[in-house]
């Protein structure tokens, strides 16, 4: 008979593992299955860029826990196995390892099954079904070898996709040494994290390492002897075509969730096209949680579902469906903040918060040196921040420079908090003349942006 | 007639020469008048010991605002001007510019009087009633100028006090290659600020390069030719005496207010000896604002009255009393978070929140490095926090290593917000290999927190 401590995990990424590991915290007796279709056990994607690059030296330390671990903490870790349906009514998955079929009954089950490269419509990118030589996408530490093994020095390399994996792996191929052109769709590089003042500065500073075509679609490409040799991309208010020369393409146009397993169970699939989960992890189908990138969850500011495509929140998932499903009690805060941060080409980059269009806000701009300005060594950062017409509440903020990560932190827990731009704009924060301005950018962003507020008022 | 915009403001350090230019902002047709005895303008008192180092390249680049500053805003400076009498009745300040007396009315003013450094009683320190030769205490640019033409590579320095500005003073020292030694009277160095088991971290790195003693007064000083020769002090637990060879000797053990002209006038003085201030800067005296270090303000947990002792409160009165001087509204939060940070030796540590002895809370701590592991060149951070047992509120926080001021920013946020350790431990801190992991120092210190409050109750 099948115990109330069966925990079945589908996905040992970032979510499934941690789900995985809070489970085993909170019952020891548990008895937990990770099903793994890949070859190996829980390691950083985020890092492949940086595995890559060489700054990393080995792409097995992103291992973050290993088969040995997994193991030492008793949690069955099933790699190379595929997981072909989810039978919730007599809660049973059914997987293959190899040929060997497996069919194993649960009294939880945890889906972490992810998100896939998406691919866009670029003319004679397959064939047979195959992604073109020399063309890849960057999710698995297989890709990561592959663009590896690809990478010469003073070859071309072409990106499509400037957004944070587009421009970090832009960064990595600049300092091997290739000749790197970025090509966006979009009208600004970074779109979906910063607004075009802001992402302005990066591209000021970066395309004088690379070249940069925004607005412009890829088009097709051109083999020969089986590997992509030419990548035509179009303008898109023009129409002009352009030629570029490539030996290695690269895909980063973002991800599409894997739910196809969770949408035959008959697991809710909500507007954004993720399995739509609670507070506590759980689907619509009673215990059957999901975690991680094949999930949407509420924005905090406007409640609207978004999907889920940042690690951190997916370790947050993954702690909060493993407590639940192995008899504990937690839940994620009612909704998602979104902070993120990168850097690339020198420059630091964070935000947090929707980047909202439609939504009735003020906004702050600063810039602003990171030290007292008779400090010498200061550098340079900038700052915006929105804030709700209505509320006064701070809903997003941008930073582009010193320290952008660790400032946008304090603004997510601003937002956390649902602090007024009033009481954020008082703050004290620490002050000392190697370290930090009296008036840090933090508040002085705020300041202008309470300005604008009443004034509008 | 005196108009009602007519506002005098005695001291022209951060917090007056702050008020005077918020007073300005607010109302351009304000008569603004500061009396400053010292002779130089504006400047940052906190980056002194960045001036005697050799960082800051020229003292008067700490002058923040110059004479002409003041000038082109129609703001008249007057300096080497003493004030002798404040006669409130009469709305009359009482001063001398030299020799010649001023007698000025005013509608509004704001009392800036700062703080004077404390001498503690050490035997033959003074002859007639001045510092022996190469004795000093660190608080004017005079005062620095003085330490830098004592300096010589090789030669013993002794500082009295561990506190900040004491440590500052020791890199700096040691940096310009003098034989440094502190003695700090309790038991372990930065008392004020850290925890023991924090400032532990901080005297293992710097006992390595300067001699330390704690629990060690300072008994008495020896002179030749008029210079001071010999410190002796004494172990405050065995009593056992130790004479330590000095060439120059910095006092830097705390500050007294001044308070003498605001008393006279009949100013509230609060508990901690300090002028007593509302959230508007006002003192008990209608039309008499104080601001600075010579105020006490409520701590924001305790909601005890604590004397203003950092620069970054000082500009926030004085931003505060000189809108409100000028016609304005405003008001500094309900309590002071007293977030300070400094550097030293390499080290950054920063704190937020009273250092609270008698208060029923519960810590969390945690030692972890500020990147993944995997990725290389992550550096310590050592984190503190302190939780209300009744409440589940963060009340202070100390950490220790990187990005440390900036850490505890974010805590600032969380208090200055009411925010519980339950709410804190979920944020989603902007997560990204090179800058920080999944789950930072931040939200693990508060993990650890929460677990220890959860088992007490």
């Amino acid at each position: 008979m099948i115990k109330d401590n069966d925990i079945i995990i589908i996905g040992c990424g970032a979510a499934g593992g941690t789900a995985a590991q809070f489970a085993r915290k909170t019952d020891r007796k548990s008895q937990i299955t990770i099903f793994e279709k890949g070859k190996y056990p829980q390691y950083s994607k985020c890092g492949l860029p940086y595995a890559i690059s060489g700054k990393i030296n080995k792409i097995e330390n992103l291992i973050e826990f290993s088969s040995e671990w997994f193991k030492n903490n008793k949690i069955n870790l099933l790699l190379g196995t595929s997981v072909e349906k989810i039978d919730a009514e007599n809660k049973v998955v059914i997987a293959k390892k190899g040929n060997e079929p497996i069919e194993k009954n649960y009294s939880k089950l945890i889906i972490a099954t992810g998100a896939s490269p998406q691919i866009p419509p670029i003319k004679n990118i397959f064939e047979n079904d195959k992604l073109i030589g020399n063309i890849f996408t960057l999710r698995t530490i297989d890709d990561a070898k592959k663009i590896s093994s690809s990478i010469k020095k003073d070859d071309n390399a072409t990106i499509i996709g400037a957004g944070l994996i587009g421009l970090e792996m832009a960064d990595s191929l600049n300092n091997l040494g290739m000749n790197v052109t970025v090509v966006e769709a979009l009208p600004n590089i970074l779109q979906n994290t910063l607004d075009q003042d802001m992402s302005n500065i990066v591209f000021k500073e970066i395309s004088t390492k690379v070249k940069i075509f925004t607005n412009h679609l890829a088009d097709s490409i051109e083999n020969k002897f089986g590997n992509v040799n030419n990548v035509s991309i179009k303008n898109k208010k023009t129409g002009e075509e352009k030629t570029i020369e490539t030996d290695l393409l690269i895909i980063a146009t973002g991800l599409k969730p894997n739910i196809s397993l969770s949408k035959n169970a008959g697991c809710k699939i909500g507007n954004t096209g993720h399995i739509s989960v609670n507070r506590e992890c759980r689907t619509s189908i009673k215990n059957i949680f999901a975690i991680g990138d094949c999930t949407e969850f509420y924005d905090i500011v406007t409640k609207k579902p978004v999907a889920i495509g940042l690690g951190s929140i997916a370790v947050r998932q993954g702690i909060t469906a493993g407590i639940n499903a192995s008899g504990g009690k937690y839940m994620v805060p009612d909704g998602v903040l979104q902070t993120c941060t990168s850097e690339f080409f020198g420059i630091e980059i964070a935000a947090v918060g929707t980047n909202i269009k439609d939504y009735p806000a003020v906004s702050g701009r600063y810039n602003g040196l990171s030290l007292p300005h008779y400090f010498p060594g200061g550098k340079p950062i900038s700052m915006k921040v929105f804030i709700d017409e209505k509320t006064s509440r701070i809903i997003s903020a941008q930073a582009v420079g010193d320290k952008a990560a660790k400032r946008i932190d304090t603004f997510a827990c601003a937002i956390l908090g649902g602090m007024t731009v009033e009481t954020f704009r008082k703050l004290e924060t620490a002050y000392a003349p190697p370290i930090a301005p009296t008036l840090d950018a933090e508040t002085l962003v705020c300041d202008f942006a309470s300005i604008k507020l009443n004034r509008k008022r």
